[in-house]
């Protein structure tokens, strides 16, 4: 071996050890989510906590440091492996920017603000968040300068979820959201409703339950290197590539919560499946950035799951499970119901094309926030004008308005537009998908849906950071996200269904 | 706070760090045994390989070793913190002295002779092992001489699983088994034969589940601190005793295996619930030793769960659901086929008696080996010969014979005793505890285990590690271990249920 590959080999295995700590603290967390004994919430929070400052510590040790400038210096490295090193230098040189004063005043008031949240929530009084939220606030602002940016403080929080998003870019996108979406839902709200009423019957949890499992099957996931099991919030959790799990919810009366729980999180588990287990703990084998990881699920959930062919081939055995319930309910209007447009207060119930107004008014808050335009007192009042302008509804308190997200609370500044461009991109990618393979809705209607995931695999999994988010969507697309790829599938799935 | 004090608390708080990973890695052990896919075994036991190096090397960090030796000359410590510093300086200093050369030789070696064993027991042959064992019988002594002893060299490997413990007390305690059980056992095997062919048909995995549920609740098992799965092996697994964790397996075609197994694990798992939560990952929240741990499970299995009280109260709800498979059997027969005693070559299905014949053979050859007087190659005959000796039947094949234990691959001499020692300690203290509680056998024949389960608690559990197993025998009982209340048991019991 060269010098090099030596330190190459040295560094991959540096940084696979604290994947290793990070995997541990995921297994910690997903059993916390679904086996864990009331009483053991306590000791398990302590023993996450220690497993994640020794990932800390282990990431930012000094060696680490020395090897990636060594080898950021090389010029003999491949592509991939320079990828590696520059991309984990970018995440070393950001950990750096932190100083141990300023991590444990941040851990302080996220714990506080998270505990104060609560508090207001269950009260149903934004006054009890404010004190909090306003030292978030400030240290979110504070973080920014800490980051550096070149264009928007903001870009710095953004960064985090979405490395290399810019606020200039979302206020295109949004400011098309705004101009073309909220003008087609009124639309679409002017038509006769779409009847849902079955949706809301008793059925058996263990006949759901089967067909989620079914569904994931079909998908391509693969159960040999993952499972399904139940928690109160569906999520989609990894331990390496050969070892990605789901969890749903069963409501026991009304169908679609599993239905497309799992549809979403199979996809998200598709795109951790698909990553590369021979570049576990590198850059390489991790997913890109939260938008992109949204685009995986989004496309299965909302291109793939509430289209037409999709339930070709998937309402018969549906019906088959639940006959007595679905017995008089016609494809057509089971396909019509999935897709019903209803501006309402709660961002998780949000349709597909009304969730965007919810994101776009955090976004619009939070950017606000940032510049110092307005202030946490503030936040109440704007919240509830913004959901009259784009939604026409009125927001009756609190609890169903600027308090329902537990985000903030958090510290996550920054993560929501990552939903939004999650749509985004998998609009645009599907229209590509749809361009490059042959027949790809024909064979979603069989139930054959290898084309398209090897599609995903070749096109967008396989690569984890080799690309940037941009990159990678001007590598598959020839251009970079547009807005108009979602507009023009939500106009014409919309039309047809609203008869417009 | 005083300098010692803050001294303890610093001591206290890296400990617990140490346990916060050990206790990670419980939980990912515990999730390969139960739930974890396929495919991600691999990825798997190199995350536990990354935490078992970091909890070693946080525990053997020269800063733990400085707050010892400066607490270990306090004299103003309470009784309780001086056993915490005593116990873990001595664990620390033990820890010393393994080289990391030695370390890595001995995971080697381990390595090697697993692989070994699986290949020589898959193709019955113990020649395949042999190379593989010498070398884990030639490190093992190595071992003896690095940790050091007084009397004898095996007493060096006991101390890692029997803190204490002695060759010369076994010699005396396997002397007596020798002497009295082996003629004991010849005198049962002469005697009219138990029935049981009732063990043997169709039983329902979902009652059987329920009904290993319900005698878990009534031994006081805390299902808020706990639950029970399924795993291919039973066992306990504790992250802390606010989080003690059990597993069964289920034969359908044969009851006993899971009656057995979940109060087995059961009583382990009373043992760590019962341990002080406060004094987590100090050696006063700790089991004391694995003699003692298999005393609260052999107990519970034993002295209890093969009594006829415990029938009494139980065996009406067995009936009830498996009326077809039962209803001709009586309480008595019932009792007497849960009991019944009878050589058989397999140590892990022996009975509660022969079961220490299986013991002693290990224990003499383990010794022998360490003493030098044979050698590995010597093995099949000397266990051949023994199987002969003690319970009259010939040995087929090694696979049936020297192959069938896990044990000497993964270099575990010194762990067989302590199968032995917990059902002599058992016996002990369960004869003390009918001194002690006011009628127990009637409050178990009213399933009324609470009385038993707070002697324990209060005579056990709550110690931890504040005494040693020798100490804590003579608090209890008055007196040092002897086989005599086992042997006493025995004869009670056993005279009853074969007419002697």
């Amino acid at each position: 071996m060269t010098t090099e590959q030596t330190l190459y080999k040295t560094f991959k295995s540096k940084i696979q050890e604290v994947a290793d700590v990070n995997h541990a603290i995921a297994v910690l967390n997903w059993d916390q989510e679904t086996y864990l004994p009331q009483k053991g919430a306590k000791i398990r929070a302590q023993q996450i906590s220690t497993l994640a400052g020794i990932a800390h510590t282990l990431s930012i040790a000094p060696e680490i440091g020395d090897l990636l400038n060594k080898l950021g210096k090389s010029e003999t490295l491949s592509d991939w492996d320079r990828i590696n090193v520059k991309e984990s230098l970018r995440e070393y040189e950001k950990k750096q920017k932190y100083s141990k004063e300023f991590v444990v005043k941040l851990s302080a008031v996220t714990s506080e603000c998270y505990q104060a949240w609560m508090k207001a929530r269950s009260a149903n009084d934004f006054q009890i968040f404010r004190p909090s939220l306003e030292k978030m606030v400030a240290i979110k602002r504070e973080e920014c300068e800490l980051l550096g940016y070149e264009e928007h403080p903001y870009d710095a929080l953004l960064d985090q979820y979405e490395p290399g998003a810019k606020t200039s870019e979302l206020n295109v996108l949004f400011s098309d959201v705004h101009s073309q979406l909220v003008d087609f839902v009124k639309e679409i709200s002017e038509q006769e409703q779409v009847k849902d009423s079955w949706m809301y019957q008793a059925f058996n949890k263990d006949s759901q339950w089967k067909f989620g499992l079914e569904l994931l099957e079909q998908m391509g996931y693969d159960f040999k290197a993952g499972r399904q099991d139940i928690s109160e919030h569906p999520f989609t959790t990894s331990f390496g590539s050969s070892d990605v799990r789901v969890t749903t919810r069963i409501n026991p009366n009304n169908l679609y919560e599993m239905i497309w729980s799992c549809i979403h999180e199979g996809g998200h588990a598709l795109y951790e499946q698909g990553l590369k287990s021979e570049d576990y703990g590198l850059p390489t084998g991790m997913y890109l950035s939260l938008g992109i990881h949204e685009s995986q699920s989004r496309l299965w959930e909302n291109n793939v799951g509430r289209s037409l062919p999709y339930w070709q081939v998937n309402y018969p055995r549906l019906q088959q499970l639940f006959s007595e319930q679905l017995k008089q309910v016609s494809l057509e209007d089971f396909y019509k119901s999935v897709n019903i447009v209803k501006p309402s207060l709660i961002r998780t119930n949000a349709d597909e094309l009304t969730y965007h107004f919810h994101i776009m008014i955090r976004f619009e808050i939070e950017k606000a926030l940032i510049e110092g335009k307005i202030t946490v007192a503030d936040i109440p009042t704007i919240w509830n004008e913004k959901y009259k302008e784009y939604l026409n509804l009125d927001v009756p308190s609190d609890k169903q308005g600027c308090l329902q997200d537990i985000h903030w609370s958090h510290g996550s500044f920054g993560y929501f537009p990552t939903y939004s461009l999650g749509s985004f991109y998998a609009a645009q990618f599907y229209h590509q998908a749809v361009k490059d393979i042959d027949s790809l809705e024909k064979h979603i209607e069989n139930g054959n849906m290898q084309p398209l995931l090897d599609w995903l695999r070749k096109n967008i999994h396989q690569y984890g950071r080799f690309f940037n988010a941009d990159e990678l969507c001007q590598h598959i697309t020839g251009e970079s996200l547009s807005f108009k790829y979602f507009m023009n599938y939500a106009k014409t799935k919309y039309k047809y269904i609203y008869n417009i």
